[in-house]
């Protein structure tokens, strides 16, 4: 599972505070902390109006006084995520690309270039009218990404899919998650290569013990495919969880990689 | 989910311990609190090489004597099964069947007589030769039970199906869990309205965080089609997963029993 830490994001109120008040110590300790418990890439969204940029560069250079972890460029602007590439030590991750107005066009020539070869981007199946409601719709902007990606001659493997994760409480009824699981399955089916990820916590919004409902989706999610997330990477139980279902499905012999997690203090209570 | 609550087993060493010294308040306290937790069925398993009936007895007149929740008879032996359905005072659970030995041909025509036929029955999937280690062994003794089954008249309805769940740690490399995937899609695919049952805990054997193995294994279960297991009512973040995967299949529209057995204590932090 390749994890994009998701806790340094001004979203979320603890963050917002840190970035207002230029709490170096927050975002370096955040930072060491989602490094250590095995983030592939440590996701920075600043989610400013205005300084966005400067905000952006202040924060990728304090993770990056702390960590290697390459970072994951967060923002609703195309233009902050690529002029902040160039705070960036070593390549990461654009996120988050979509459908929507001119963001494939502005970004795809980007990562096109050789000298960003190892950059990966985030794409969301979503565009000018909004997140779709039906499969076919959220299929049809898959397969206009993937149209230009290879244009573009973005290989799959570089390339991270959120089908979008929506609220579980507002789903029609009778369906659940059926229509993100047949996203999931036509992106498998027709990229196997492209990574299927999204934000795990979005199903759980305004339901009770939330960290019960992630846990859920993930299994069902990494059972459709899902290779990659946005995620807290210090939610013990959802990381014993992911460990869990990846063994169930043969990704680990003998518990191996389970149980070394465990000793590592991945998850699991806390050990002396 | 059919539950059928597991705690009052002799291989449990607490409860071991209640049978030998005759502790009454520890067999109705047990069966209390797994009936207000929402067993379907409270299994009952005296695990005793001498007096085991007398013992079966004892522990159903007391479970009896504290909540109408129908019985789960478990015994090694099929004649103390079904010497003990004179104990009890509505219909209940035979567990275990199995093909092994004469286990069918006593239990069914049991079942068959149209006094018993309220009676439910778990099969499990193993014979003579032991527990096999293919999914197509497992498979013919499921369709040798199943025409039998036939034979004698027993609706699918009335059938839970174990087919055997066993520690993952063990697992062959690159297996997980997918031939017991493989056995539990032949049961859904030809006998939709057999129960597919199981002993959920078992895949966690000499795992640690083993609730976390358990949660995770629930969930590729039910969404494989298991509606009926062997488990711990009181594991209260396995209970909430498992109404989360409910919601997650269509099964729980806008997670209203998800958010009504939050409420009503079943997961979740104890509330005052």
């Amino acid at each position: 599972m390749i994890i994009i830490g998701e806790k340094l994001n001004g979203s979320i109120p603890s963050c917002a505070k840190a970035i207002a008040n230029k709490d170096e110590d927050y975002i370096k300790k955040m930072a060491r902390r989602q490094a250590q418990a095995g983030s592939a890439f440590i996701d920075v969204c600043a989610s400013l109006k205005d300084g966005e940029l400067e905000a952006m560069e202040w924060m990728v250079k304090l993770v990056q006084s702390v960590t290697d972890c390459p970072i994951s460029l967060d923002s609703p602007d195309v233009n902050v995520i690529l002029d902040a590439m160039a705070f960036c030590d070593r390549p990461g991750l654009l996120n988050s690309v979509s459908g929507e107005g001119d963001k494939l066009d502005l970004a795809l020539p980007v990562l096109a270039n050789p000298e960003n070869e190892d950059w990966e981007v985030m794409a969301l199946l979503c565009d000018d009218t909004g997140i779709p409601k039906s499969a076919a719709k959220r299929i049809e902007i898959f397969d206009k990404i993937m149209e230009k990606a290879k244009e573009f001659g973005i290989e799959d493997k570089r390339i991270h899919i959120d089908p979008l994760v929506e609220m579980l409480c507002t789903a029609d009824e009778g369906e659940g998650i059926s229509m993100l699981l047949e996203v999931m399955a036509h992106i498998k089916a027709t990229h196997p290569n492209v990574h299927i990820s999204g934000a795990i916590s979005n199903i759980s919004f305004h339901l009770p013990e939330r960290k019960l409902v992630n846990q859920a989706f993930a299994a069902l999610a990494i059972n459709a495919g899902m290779d990659s997330a946005v995620m807290d990477p210090l939610e013990k139980d959802l990381r014993g969880v992911v460990y869990a279902i990846e063994a169930m499905l043969g990704l680990d012999d003998y518990c191996m990689e389970y149980t070394q997690a465990y000793r590592a203090g991945i998850f699991g209570k806390i050990k002396k």
